[in-house]
Order: structure tokens, then sequence, then C-alpha cells
């Protein structure tokens, strides 16, 4: 993992648990569930552990310096605070380093905040990307992020053979004599994921109106002729680094208004693809992926009370967050060289069906190297 | 899932993502991977949801009232505000609701609370428990955890059947022709929970001296006679709670030492057990844990720069949160009537092995009930 370039004078302060704090574990390289703090003034880091996790940091963390939570507090003892916390330990090491301001995320806990600020410790928020790097993928990262695709890839290859093997009987999937659901194509993929070292969570296998939710994970029977969203976005428990595929099937013949569907989410998709580039701002690309469907006639809006069409960004960046910066959606954000974006246009008409396309792609300076090459085909006979 | 009893005056503002936050899981009940804003204003819930939530959460979230963040956002735009956010949409609602000042979690976003009262709304964070009635669980949320607690059992108990399969030659384990490792009875065991709704991550299958760093997940060969610690700990995929469990074991025969060790954890364990009850600190309950260790001749501390010893807390809540209050270790919180809390002493010395042993209770007047059944048995023939 890439360490952040520091401005010589810059302090940095962050507190979170690497698991579910991206820039904690960019910044430490170290995974733990559970939160510490994390200092960087003048280039050095710094990260203060306790006694269970101590040993490990100093094996594993990237970083300078590991300090003894412990310890720190029993200095803090010593010197006449009582009940010393986070905010005090914070404050000693900044004030042994001669600090008086400190950036921090803009998710930083308000409550440290409030009590460096006491303290007499300015703290300044900073908006995403706090770590702008990590927006450009290093040669590293981009490995990491096409191995997890490529298990993406496997595991919905896994949930496929089931929908193959299954065959249609009275309007419904039946597979070993019982019948096929959301659940057991979800546990094939997840299961295949697993046995890759990822961990798969939430993936979705909607059937029919089920999909035209775009988070809805899909539960019960599945259906001949009737779409099938499957997307899976597993994390690697070795590097932590994410990937995100989506493809949708029929499981037999697909209705003529089906096929419409899928070939407008297909053109979008392809816009999509090379609209990216280098610098392009991610509105841009999200105003011509939204154009094609608007061309081919297929409006978007709230309808008898529900969203249909298409209402949710064309993609988002990729990383050791499943969700982060650049943003490709209706506010956009500038797509850096190295960047790691999802390209992922949907339309949704509950009644007819929902389809969804999502490839995963590297930006580079004249267009993107897709990172998923698994194909794409409406149906499985 | 029970919700706050709110006072009827109070006003509160909550911003994260369910998947990760667990307040914002609690107070509405909603499963989602993106953040969103929710507020509760004497007694009445909104949620502020995207397009592309917005739907689902007015079926799903158990709140009064769905607002659309895009209509809000073109409000504030239709006023005058230029690139209106998060805290432009929570002061607008504030101040329809003629609130002017709010409680936050102490993770609230610092940037968000700053702007809020840069927009003249008093922000006040509040430790947790945030929302107190997260630490006694009703019986609904004791029967989530007892059924994710047997799901742990299962999967414990499909790593262990590898471990009776498995055969010792030549200092290894072997298991169909191939060396036995962490990382397939970890694989093993993390199936079995898929297989049952839940999600088990990090799982720890840690032998010999990996096992002395207690958040060590193991990997490599395992060895006969060797302690082999197992902590699984997986998540309901439906009801999102926790169940928490460790077990030591040792393939083929034990040394004498290591039964020692085994017998002296089994002795605070029990110890723990027993000194816990509604209303009890959690502090004493670790200090009469520790004390066992002190009595048998087992010392804690740093040797040659390492930790060894007991040099954890005893356990920890469990609930929505994997660790969460009340806290049982030398800091500790008092423990309700109805909190869930492990109970797990372990002892570390490299070079003579590491045992754990971890039951998950439900906390009771004059005593637990203990959700953990799976025997206690160290040695594996």
């Amino acid at each position: 993992m890439t360490r952040s370039k520091a401005m010589s004078n810059d302090a940095i302060v962050l507190y979170g648990a690497p698991e579910v704090d991206a820039n904690v574990l960019y910044a430490t390289g170290f995974h733990a569930p559970d939160p510490f703090l994390f200092l960087r003034v003048r280039g050095k880091s710094t990260v203060v552990m306790s006694d269970l996790e101590i040993d490990r940091a100093r094996t594993e963390a990237a970083v300078d310096r590991v300090v003894s939570l412990t310890k720190t507090l029993a200095t803090l003892r010593d010197r006449g605070v009582r009940e010393p916390g986070i905010a005090d330990v914070a404050a000693l090491l900044l004030r042994e380093a001669r600090v008086r301001g400190v950036t921090v995320p803009s998710t930083f806990p308000v409550l440290i905040a409030d009590e460096l600020r006491a303290r007499r410790v300015r703290v300044e928020p900073v908006r995403e990307p706090f770590f702008p790097e990590r927006t450009r993928k290093t040669a590293d990262e981009a490995r990491s992020i096409l191995d997890v695709q490529r298990v993406a890839e496997r595991a919905l290859e896994a949930g496929l053979a089931l929908l193959r093997r299954a065959s249609a009987r009275r309007g419904y999937l039946y597979l070993d004599g019982v019948v096929l659901t959301s659940e057991r194509v979800r546990r094939a993929i997840e299961v295949s994921a697993l046995e890759h070292e990822c961990v798969a969570m939430n993936t979705i296998v909607a059937g029919g109106d089920q999909g035209c939710d775009p988070h809805n994970r899909g539960s019960g029977p599945l259906r001949p002729g009737e779409t099938i969203i499957i997307d899976v976005f597993p994390r690697s428990t070795r590097t932590f680094y994410f990937g995100d595929l989506t493809r949708t099937v029929v499981k037999g013949v697909a209705s003529d208004a089906i096929r419409g569907l899928y070939h407008a989410v297909s053109e979008a998709h392809r816009t999509g693809l090379e609209s990216i580039r280098a610098g392009v701002d991610g509105k841009d690309v999200h105003t011509a992926t939204a154009a094609v469907f608007e061309r081919l006639g297929y409006p978007t809006g709230a309808k008898a009370g529900r969203m249909e069409g298409f209402f949710h960004g064309t993609g988002h960046g990729v990383g050791l967050d499943l969700h982060e910066l650049p943003r490709v959606g209706r506010v956009g954000t500038e797509i850096p060289e190295g960047a790691v974006v999802t390209v992922e246009p949907g339309l949704y008409y509950p009644g007819v069906g929902a389809v969804r396309i999502e490839d995963l792609v590297f930006v580079e300076k004249r267009g993107v190297r897709n990172l998923t090459r698994i194909p794409k085909i409406l149906e499985i006979g």
C-alpha cells in the first residue's frame, strides 16, 4: 500500500477502525477491528495501540512509531489528568511535537475534535479525498483490485452455473428437485468468493420486480423469463480491496420488452466506457450515459409513487472502500489517471423488468482498461 | 428491533451507513451501504434518502417519515443555497421543527457538526451508550443473538470435524493427503456460517505461537500437540446481530504445560461467569478473573519486548456491534440486566501455547444464562 506523500509541515490525526475506516487502513496498512489513534507530523507517522494489538502493530503496521496506549495513559495519570482519554493522548503527542493545529477527515469523531479544541489544538476537517492519492491507484493497488475482480467473475460463474442447470416447470425454476431461489444462487456465489480469500456480502440476486429496487438483495423463488440481476462485490481478506461486477440474465427466452431494456443498457454502458478518460468530470460521463436512455425512449422519474427508469449514478470509484471517489453521477468529480471506477447504468420498470450491467475499469490517459472480462449474455438456455 | 424510548422534548441527529454504524441501524431498522441522515425530534423520526434508496426505505425503515434528499436539495437551491450539503438539509429540517440544539453520537462526523454550528444549531456530542437501551436486549434481540450463536457453534463444529479427521505425520497434520492448514479450517467454518445466513469474517484459527497474538488470524500448516485457538464471530445477514465464540483445542496429546494453561483459563472462565449478574461493574468481573491467573501463578506483562499472560479484557457486550457496551475489562462499565456479554479470558505464552475460552451469556438479576452450549474439550483424538 502506498503511503501518503506528506507535505513536510503538515499534521494530521485519524481515529478509527481500519475494518470500517479506509483512511486509517490506507495510512497504516494495518487491519484491526477496533479504533485507534494515528498521527502524522512532518511526514513521521505514529499509531497508539492497546496491549492487545501492540505487538502485531509493531510487525505489521507501516508506520514510523508504535506507542503504547497503556503507558501513555499512565503518564497522563502521573501528571494529574483524571480519567485520561484519546483526546488527552493525542494532545500530549501533538504538544511533544510542537504542533498546534491538525487536519482531520470529514468523518473524524466530533467528540474527540471538541476535546482537542478544548485542549487548544486547532482541528480543521477536510472533505474527501482526505488522501487524494487514494483515487489514483498504484500498479500494486490496481493488481489487487484486478485479483478481486477475477474472484468476482468466478463467483458470478458459480451462480450462473446453477441457473444453467435449472429447468423451468409451471412458472418456476427447479434444480435438484427443488425450487431454485435467490438465496441458493447467492450462497453459491458467496461460497465461491470465500474459497478464493474474499468475502462477498449482500450479494444481489434479484428476480423480476425485486430487481427494480437496485438495493433489494432478492429472495424467494426465481422464475423463467424474468430478469435476474446479479451484483457481486467481494472484498479480499488479504489486501482488503474490493471488486464490483453486475450482470443481468434471463433463464429461458426474454420478451421483446426485456430485450429492448437490455439493448438500451448495453448502449448506455458502451457510451459510459467510451466517455471516460483521465481528466473528464464524472458528471459529463453520467450525462452522456443518461442521454442514451433519453434518446432510446426510456424515461426516468417517479410513477405511481415509485422511481423508475435510470435513477442512480453511472458509477463510483472502488478501492479500500466499495464506494469511494471519484463520483460518476449527477454530482461528479474529476476522474484522474489511475482511478478505478465502475460503469453501471441500469433501467428499472416495475412490471417489465430490471437490467443493470456493470464493469470495473482502470482509467488511462486516453480511455479505460476494462478489468472485467466475463461476457455479457442475456439469455441462459 | 426496539425503537429508542425518546424523551418527549429531545432532538437527535445521526449521519452514517447502517452497515458500519450500529446506532443508525438500531434507530431505523434499515440496512444500507451508504450513509444517510436521521433526525428524531420530540419522538418523531425522519430519514432523508437518495432516489436510490427512497422506495426501499419507505417500506423497510421503521421511521415516521421518509424525506427525499433530491427534493430537499432542490428546495434549498430554489432558496438560493449554492451547492447545498447534508448540513443544509439537516439545518432546514431542524428549523422547520423549531429545534435549535441537538445531541449526536460521539462519532458524528466533525465536518457536518461544524457546518451545523455555523448555521446556528447547537451540537452536543454524547458518549456511548448514545442509546442506553442498546445495552439491554429485548427478548427479540436476545433470540436473534442466540440464533447466531447456534450458527457459530455449527460453524466451529465444521472446523473441528476437519481436525478430527486429520492425522499426524512427521510433525504436521494431514487430511485427504495434504497438509491441513489454518486457511482450510477457517474456510470450512466460514462456509458453514454462510450456509446459515451468517457472514463470519476474520475467523481466527491460530496454531501454536500464532495464537499468542490474540488477533492473529492464523496461517499455514497446523501441527499435532500445539494449541489451536478457534474464534468465530458471525453476523446474521437477516437480523445483523453478532454471535461470538472461542474454543481452544489440541490435536493429539496436550503437554502438561498446555494442560496447566487450559485448567487455569477454565477456572478463570468459570469465575468470570459466576461474577456476573445485573448491576455489577465490568471492572470487578475482570479483576476477579485476572485474580485467578495470579493465584495459579500465571503472570502477565511484557517479556523480551512482547506481551504475555492475560493482556486483554475479560469480555465485551455483543449486539449490532461485535464490540459494544458494557465493557468487562480494566476499564469497566455497569452490566445491566438484559446485557449480552462475552466471557473470554485467555493466557498467551510464546513457546508454550495460547488458550482462550469464550462463551456468550445473557445477564439476569441473579446471574447469567449461558447462550453457548458447545462443550469445552481440549484434546481431539
